[in-house]
């Protein structure tokens, strides 16, 4: 029975996710015209890590990755591991350091999704919380628009995202969301200590029933008169205002 | 002789371009089978500016548009008017408040280019400068990717940045580039009073001889040891410590 796996591509996410160590590699398979300091970052890499690779025509790479721009490099590898965002709770209780949780809810562009996990690991992000069934999944496309940050990242599935936020407030976390009508300026907002930021979906925001297990609606000040941010910068700006409190 | 016009696209560039009236409009096209709250607005507006409608076939519009997603709506117009950089000066001279000026230096992806000029309208940013011949042009599809906001901005073509900035810095301008890096870091610059922010290029950032121009070059703290954000965050972060600190 053949076993199933993940295909990545792109220098970056081949080469960040052998680095990180977190996927089993079955086979690299690198272009055959392709020749760089690149390619041979890759192979020195798979060489420690006794990984096979295979030399290959680009078109066999094309119909692999759909097409997609993957520079002369793909991978075969086991999916990304994520945990269960219960775990976050025991993480939280046992971490000595304050933490900084990233809630994702209902990211749907996965470009998005990329761009918001690689700014949680520059910004120091330590578990990114993403719902199970509504929001785009860790796949190797968003790892490919996450620069090869998501192979670094701390990810966990949420499957009651209230509830979930409920149990991180009994543990001591103050939980934040972005919100375009927050009564809150992010700027006035602290930010420091245990915290969960949760940033909503790019048409609708937070939904209800999370936005009342908020302790804060932060709002981003906009002085355009036209609408607003878009998700993944809105949520570089206030992950990064997190950062520079806690600094 | 037939004009020369531009094709918007969108019920956000061509909402806002109707708004903002920086254009001239010769006809409006709606899809026939589109008929929407947002038809209805745009509808308003060209009637009260006595600009033609036509109701026409999809397919029409793919063809128009180059298959972009066009929402059913598109207009020609005539082009976004873009001044030269040089009437900056003298707007900075007359400016009774402290000005923010924006250089974004060689950004070739117009989706960065679009959500950049987003942002910087949402920021406060009063003047945007862009290289007449080393960046995407501020096209229907950047009006597109702003989500309509370069309809509203001012935007500026430069000849000689260096030149530019030269002449900047002699009005009492404080000029910062953005720049991996940079020795101070971004939360410890003064970004009050007058100030041009300079962002460089996706894959090369600020080119020497204008780094070289720059006051301060500015870095983002970086948690991640993993390759830094992207352009148009790292844009988004830099303007809205801007705003914070001139709030």
């Amino acid at each position: 029975m053949k076993e199933k796996y993940d295909i990545l591509f792109g220098f970056h996410s081949v080469y960040e996710a052998l680095k990180a160590g977190k996927r089993k590699f079955y086979t690299i398979l690198i272009s055959k015209n392709r020749s760089s300091d690149r390619t041979r970052k890759i192979e020195a890499l798979a060489r420690q890590r006794k990984i096979k690779i295979e030399t290959v025509g680009p078109e066999l790479l094309d119909r692999m990755t759909d097409f997609s721009n993957h520079q002369g490099m793909a991978a075969n590898a086991s999916f990304f591991p994520v945990k269960k965002a219960a775990e976050v709770v025991n993480l939280v209780q046992e971490k000595q350091s304050p933490c900084f949780i990233l809630i994702l809810e209902n990211i749907e562009d996965p470009h998005n999704l990329g761009a918001l996990i690689r700014t949680a690991l520059c910004a120091g992000v330590d578990y990114i919380l993403i719902p199970k069934d509504r929001s785009a999944t860790p796949s190797s496309s968003v790892s490919r628009t996450s620069a090869g940050a998501m192979e670094h990242a701390n990810i966990f599935y949420i499957t009651n995202t209230a509830s979930l936020l409920r149990s991180l407030k009994e543990t001591g976390v103050w939980v934040s969301g972005l919100d375009a009508q927050g009564e809150t300026s992010l700027f006035d907002a602290d930010l420091t200590g245990n915290i969960a930021l949760v940033i909503g979906g790019e048409h609708k925001g937070i939904r209800p029933l999370v936005k009342k297990e908020c302790d804060f609606l932060l709002s981003i000040p906009n002085k355009g008169n036209i609408n607003s941010l878009n998700a993944s910068v809105a949520g570089g700006i206030a992950m990064y205002e997190a950062l520079r409190q806690r600094a």
